[in-house]
């Protein structure tokens, strides 16, 4: 209950730290009877992983994922399912110097005072590594929500620090190290080029999408599936702005054009993003996160030792220069953890959903 | 476990709805020793009390509560606080015809497909009517907490539909219905005029802040305080977007920007918005909400029964054009609730707190 | 999450005190569509009732039921039922001379040294009173159990103070005040009238059965279906011992007795009391509580006050010589209440339940 | 949410199957700054560990755990604490031919219809070599409470099968190999190789005590510390009864006998066990319960297999001929999670424990 736990009936219970000999998670609740490889999560793993492109942390992991429990001949058992990630590369040398020091813009501060002790390797248990276990764990989730509903996910790039990113086709996501829906990415090489060299870095917008999804996911009045996703989101490393739907424009719409009519054919627009009233609508479900920029960064910087005195702070180790880069397989991960999560909560409540369309269909 | 309840320790379970005979909460957690009366209640929940003035619903209710239990000789116990408030100015006819028709923009819809069955008088448990019980709730946490570590709330209106309003200073915004931080609402009023002439609806943005709040309040890898925070906003009605501190205006800023230096006099700035990792600095929590513009409105609207058919549905009844205009105080209760329920998380693990401002202090 | 709900989908959360002025709880979870009036609670709350015989407390009270949320028209709708008792028939006068005593047996002394504060006037929260919510709930569950999978509960008496009680027939237990399975009950009102002559008090043992359980109920490792039973039945007041099945004459058994054989007709005993690693078999539940002799006697007791003086104390005011008597309605409402939760717990892992017999069927 | 997290604010989440890779568990809430290492947590794992004498299982392993993660340095940090314990020495041929049979009074008739899947392999999931991992996370609570407050903990064999052990002293109990309080054990040696060569087995009952308890943990009116310990004792393996303090001796008792008298000097006496209104007294914690005999016996027995046919059983591999030999220190165990997340549940409502002895000393 310290808070690394995820999930009400699809829990997630995330441990480790960035540099400690392993990270990994424990999922509680999955259904018995599906097939689960290693194979199955480990794709979603490489989607993660660092050291892909020069864009990204140079740290070189495999991230290969064992399965310790709650599988057997190949199929989940009802029990809890284990996942293991060894740390290979770690260089913890790195970060001797920041022991006694508060990184602007990290978590060191914080933890420092709360907990009065923190391990600094690597940013400990506040890193980014973190969020593997969590792909992992999403990848699980997806599986599920594919055979049972053919729900699917799917994350892109929409701005990248001060440059939007128009939206070309979702097939050219794969293919470019920024997730991006375009098939140049020149522009952005080049200025992620530049950022490096400057010692700095910059944000991302991500949009991340479900298509698929059952109507009926979400339990007002408190845990809304809005709710729950906004939590999601904001809760992982960076992220500093959650939006659903029209989000912020919704401001400035009018109640004439922002509330999205119904036909026979179905709802006539999406401005919603595929939640009314906190339950899913059977629409596709419509997120935006902003992340603020890589906190960690060449660039000098005026801070504090934990003493109190002023200390000048330039961040070595191998990071990214935009962590946004490789948010959107988290962000999928995330939101299909979010609507596992619900469809369990649903079927308990109001029995087994027997349709991923509603007998009204949802259009757009 | 149907998300009625919020929170973990600090818990507050909602019943009711909107033309039902009564509404209310039981909060559990509550430590006990506490001074609490109805009075220390009822002053916030007459600050969102509808009927005070021509720009929000008519309908008039004294919203009156009543403390049924976890109070004794007007302190509390440590057990469940109980609080009751009586609906009295229902007029359920006004829903008559919609019992068989989704309104474009409301739960209908999804309460329908989800449930099978939906109470429609007055939204049912969709209504924001059913926030009137977390305000008087979010009273309780304010009070512990300002007698505790003198913290404070407020919160006020950034946007009114398409206009922005400017800054001027949190002493105006007890002194217009808008919760403008401004002088001279003459503006808003127009606006609000036109709107409501035209039978349309806009939506409104609220910022919301702490001050005097403890550091180290925040349970990560999940639970993190603005995680926690943005499902709180996400969850109330009407929300499509959240920010925390520069929001999605981190994006485009830089690194040597955005994260915020500290100096032996404290941070030089608040992009964070007092939230690092998930914990919090000790500076002001700074929260940004996008509520979209109001589903029930006058002007007719496409849309379709629980049989298929197209109908065409013009909302009547007594409804806010601007249902962000009675936001602010909401907010404010749902910041204090997530605030006091780390609270107690935070002393359950780490021991109490001993101080609301750290050894380093935290300038802005 | 200060102990005051129960279950974990299907929740009760308990609020008030012996003396204030109401009692009641809130049921969030409720599978919609069930039809429900307080009729079908009143039932239940008048067989726990006080004042129906000389051997209870004379305390009167209607314990009328009011439902104030989640029901429509006779339906629940999936959303929080709240229920509200009136305190009518307080008397606190009576308890104004145990305001700075510790009563022997009672919870006096725990209560002031936990919370430092406490509400005297009838036992405050650990009143016995506060089992009148958990019966009000627990017929909600009952009656969806019963229309789901046909299970019935019953609970009888089978020992008062140092005289057991034989098994007859379940057909006695309703037609006499204790609860008994015999005919005759003359030795038992004797036994009674003696003790109260003498300002005495004395423990019962109680047997309480369900019937027509579905197998496959029960979350191991931890949520086995019988260690929330015990968790249940030792929370109830007083309660200081439960068995499930055989119980402690297990220790005694050899494994070729306890280990219950099965046949192509079903199991051909039941020591396992209807439950096996944590999960239900689908035979009769099976589970016996030893109820501890009322603390509140007329007899004087040594004790002492809040500052450690000598004190003796005889306990005035209305109260149960043997407070097991009403116990059987409450420990059905207990024993309803966990299976309820674990049948939701289990559709929403498993999917739905489709039969409450398994295909090998369970004899005894 | 599958039931596999024992606790609310010190949770244990545990993994695994007898004969997987391996087995542990994630401690999550462990307070920050409490020196640890795999010692401190061996110690009780190898007091559990099988094949230490001939009256237990034959399976050998060393049982050694890793600690993954939450400490740095040789002291936790507030982060989760994931302990792994490999699996070395599974047979997993002894149990080919069970895959398809189940054994009475074992877990696989109700985990093959819960699940419609089940790992056979010595037991899977429900195998008792599962309450390794809770062993080590009741070390480390035990650590906390002793460093803390001084608890400690003890438990000792009281009977076995029909043979009364009577008690000499606490000191005899870490000297023989049933953990009994006796110096001579010869007549249990006897007894229980008798009853190895009758292929057959017997149950046990274990008194589980702890001293040096703070007086108020416990939260009434569900969670109260009786409740949770019920459910932590009748959720281990094979137990069919929980007694606290007086047990269903209470029955008997008159009320002038059970109330434990107070007198400037402390209680009179422990019929309560330590527990008031589901609040600890600050006297010993008294427990006892009873252990079924095992289930995996060498005698034949009648049973079906999963196609309802019958089929005679009799059950090979290494196996207890008591489970109840080995209980003490799961029991113990058990009980210090209990107190341990009690004790953090206390300090979240209520504010630091400051005297683990209460003003008013507990005698006895």
């Amino acid at each position: 209950m310290s808070g690394n736990t995820f999930g009400t009936l699809f829990t997630v219970t995330n441990f480790g730290e960035s540099h400690g000999p392993a990270i990994g998670c424990v999922i509680d609740g999955c259904p018995p009877g599906m097939a689960l490889s290693e194979a199955d999560i480990q794709l979603d793993l490489d989607r993660r992983r660092p050291g892909t492109s020069r864009h990204v942390t140079q740290r070189n992991e495999p991230d290969a994922v064992e399965i310790l429990s709650g599988v057997y001949e190949g199929y989940t058992t009802g029990t809890p399912i284990a996942l293991l990630i060894r740390n290979t590369d770690q260089r913890s040398k790195d970060y001797g110097d920041i022991l006694q020091t508060f990184r602007p813009g990290h978590a060191d501060y914080t933890y420092w005072y709360k907990y009065g002790i923190r391990d600094p390797r690597g940013g400990g248990r506040s890193s980014a590594r973190l969020t593997a276990p969590t792909v992992a764990a999403g990848a699980v989730a997806k599986k599920w929500l594919a055979e049972k509903f053919g729900t699917q996910f799917r994350a892109c790039m929409t701005q990248l620090g001060e440059l939007p990113i128009p939206f070309e086709s979702w097939e050219h996501v794969p293919h470019n190290p920024f997730f991006a829906p375009v098939a140049n990415v020149a522009a952005y090489e080049s200025y992620m080029d530049a950022l490096r060299k400057a010692g700095d870095s910059c944000g991302a917008r991500i949009r991340v999408q479900a298509q698929g999804v059952p109507v009926g996911l979400g339990e007002p009045l408190f845990d809304k599936l809005d709710a729950d996703i906004a939590y999601a989101m904001m809760g992982l490393n960076a992220v500093k702005g959650v939006e659903i739907g029209a989000g912020f424009a919704s401001v400035a719409q009018r109640g004439t054009v922002h509330g999205d009519s119904l036909t026979p054919e179905g709802f006539a627009s999406n401005h919603s993003g595929g939640i009314l009233g906190g339950i899913s609508t059977g629409q596709d479900i419509e997120v935006s996160i902003a992340i603020k920029p890589t906190s960690s960064i060449l660039s000098p910087r005026d801070s504090i030792d934990i003493h109190g005195k002023p200390v000048e702070v330039s961040t070595k180790g191998r990071h990214d220069p935009c962590v946004g880069i490789r948010a959107a397989p988290i962000a999928e991960a995330l939101l299909a953890l979010v609507l596992m999560d619900h469809a369990l909560r649903h079927r308990a409540q109001c029995g087994d959903v027997v349709q991923a369309v509603p007998p009204i269909p949802a259009a757009i």
